[in-house]
C-alpha cells in the first residue's frame, strides 16, 4: 500500500512553526497540482555550489507504466525542452550511472495578507509544499504522452482532449517530460485570523488606532478572450466549468482562511514547541 | 551612474525564446518587488550538489546605507529568523571569508492561459525574473530597520507607518535580513494572443472545432475581513487604496496581455533564432 506521509528526514524537517507543518501525502500533492507555476532548483556544475531556480509547469501523479510496474509512489512530471540546460544535466546524471539530477520543487500558493498590530506578527495565509529528489528523463513513449496530457489538463482539465490530438513525431521529438523521484517532501500551510504578541494586546492605545485583519488574496480567472483565428463561437463547456469553479472554489477558501481560528491557539501538538 | 542592463553571463543567458528575454533593471526590478512570494534556492552542503528551494519575503531596493557609500546598484532583501538554516549558511560563508552564500531567486507571476489548437503549442502569459547574487546578513541597525519597512510596505503600502513601530529589542533581535548583491539577472515575458504553427493553421477541421484563446489570469484582492480584535471601525485609507488600486491595474494588464500581438509575429531582433 501506498505510504500516506511522506517520511521526515533531516533535510525536510520543519523546524519553524512546526505546528504549520505537514508530510501528509494528499495534502502536499493537492498544493503542488493546483499551483501553476512550480520552482525548480538545481545546481548545473557540482563543483560549484551555486543553485540555479526557474519556473516550470508540472504535477504529480502516478503513471499506469509506473503501476504496471507496482510502483505506488507519486512522481512529479516537469515540462521541458530538449535543448534545455535541466534536461542535459538530467541525461548526463544518468549516463554517469547516478541515479539522476538531484532536484528540488516548490509550490506556494497565498491565500491572504495577515495584517496586525506591528510589523513583526504581519503573515500570509499560504500553503506551500517543498519536494526533494532525483529527476530523470522519460524514455517510454506511452509514459511521456500520458504526461503531456495529464500537465496538459492540469491548466484546464479536459484540454488535452478537446485539442487536436496525438501529438506528431516532431512534437514528441522536441518535448521532453522529466520525472522526479520524491525522497522527501514536506508542506506548510497557514491559515486564520491575525495573531499578536502578548506585550501588544496589552496597549490599548495600540488597539485602539492599528486596523487589524485579513486581505484575502485568490488567483482570479477572467472571463475567456477569444483569440483572433478562434472560429468556435461559443466558450466551450470544458473551459466555462473550469473557470467558473474554480473562481468559486479559490474565493471561498481564501475567505474562509481569513476567518479561522489562528493557529498558535489551536490546540498543541505533540511536536509543537517553536 | 548605475547600470540600466544586467550583464547577460553565460550562466544568466536566456537561450530558449530569446525573443521573450530582457536584462532590462527596471523590469526586472518590477516583475521582483510586485510578486509576493519569491523562491530562493541555496546549497545546504557544498559537497552535495543538492539544492534547497523555498518561499521567502523579499524586495529590491538601494538602501541610503548603500547610497552613502557612493554604491547604485541594488539588492535583494530578504526577509528571515535568526535560527533559520539560511541564516546559518550565510553567516558561516563571511566567517570562511566568503564574500557570501550563494543564492538564486526566482519571481514568477503568471498573467494568463494560452489555449491554442494543440497541446505543444500551449502557453502562459507570464513575466519572470531570476536573480543570482551572494547573500549576507545586514548587521547595521539603520539598513535593517530600512530594510523591515521597505518589505512591510511591499505587501502593503504605506503599511509600516500604521502599525506600532519602531520594532523593539527583542523583535530586532528575532528577525534576520539577507542581503543579496546580485552578479547577474534575467526576466522573461511573454504576453499576447495564441499562436500556432503553420501545419495547424493549414488544417481547417481543427480551426473549425478547437477553441483558441486565452484565460486572463491575475491575484485578486478580496475585501479585507476584520480580525476578532480588531477596533478600528472603517477599513483604513492606505488598505483600501492599495486593494482597489491594485485589483484594478492587476485585471488591466491580465486582459490587456491577452489581446496583445503574439510574441513571434513581432518584429524578429538580431539576437532570435530558436
Amino acid at each position: 500500500m501506498a505510504e500516506t506521509t511522506y517520511p521526515s528526514q533531516g533535510f525536510n524537517t520543519v523546524n519553524r512553526y512546526k505546528h504549520q507543518a505537514t508530510y501528509d501525502v494528499e495534502t502536499i500533492h493537492t498544493i503542488v497540482n493546483t499551483t501553476p507555476v512550480l520552482h525548480v532548483s538545481f545546481v548545473p556544475d557540482p563543483s560549484i555550489p551555486a543553485p540555479i531556480v526557474l519556473p516550470m509547469i508540472g504535477q504529480m501523479g502516478l503513471s499506469p507504466t509506473d503501476q504496471a510496474a507496482g510502483s505506488e509512489d507519486w512522481k512529479c512530471y516537469l515540462h521541458g525542452y530538449v535543448s534545455s540546460r535541466l534536461m542535459r544535466l538530467a541525461d548526463d546524471a544518468v549516463k554517469r550511472g547516478e541515479q539522476g539530477l538531484p532536484l528540488c520543487v516548490a509550490a506556494t500558493k497565498v491565500d491572504g495578507f495577515v495584517l496586525t498590530l506591528t510589523p513583526n506578527s504581519h503573515n500570509y495565509n499560504y500553503r506551500s509544499a517543498v519536494l526533494q529528489g532525483f529527476a530523470t528523463i522519460v524514455e517510454d513513449t506511452a509514459e511521456k504522452i500520458w504526461a503531456m496530457e495529464l500537465i496538459t489538463n492540469a491548466v484546464v482539465p479536459d484540454r488535452y482532449a478537446n485539442t487536436r490530438v496525438p501529438p506528431d513525431g516532431a512534437e514528441m521529438q522536441s518535448t521532453r517530460i522529466l520525472k522526479m523521484k520524491i525522497t522527501g517532501a514536506s508542506g506548510k500551510v497557514r491559515e486564520g485570523v491575525p495573531e499578536d504578541e502578548r506585550k501588544d494586546m496589552k496597549r490599548e492605545d495600540v488597539l485602539d488606532s492599528v486596523w487589524t485583519g485579513v486581505i484575502p488574496v485568490y488567483e482570479k480567472l477572467g472571463e475567456p478572450q477569444p483569440g483572433p483565428y478562434n472560429r468556435v463561437k461559443e466558450v466551450p463547456e470544458h473551459v466555462r466549468k473550469f473557470v467558473d469553479g474554480e473562481n468559486e472554489r479559490r474565493e471561498k477558501y481564501a475567505f474562509e482562511a481569513a476567518h479561522k481560528p489562528a493557529p498558535l491557539k489551536r490546540p498543541a501538538k505533540k511536536e509543537e514547541g517553536v
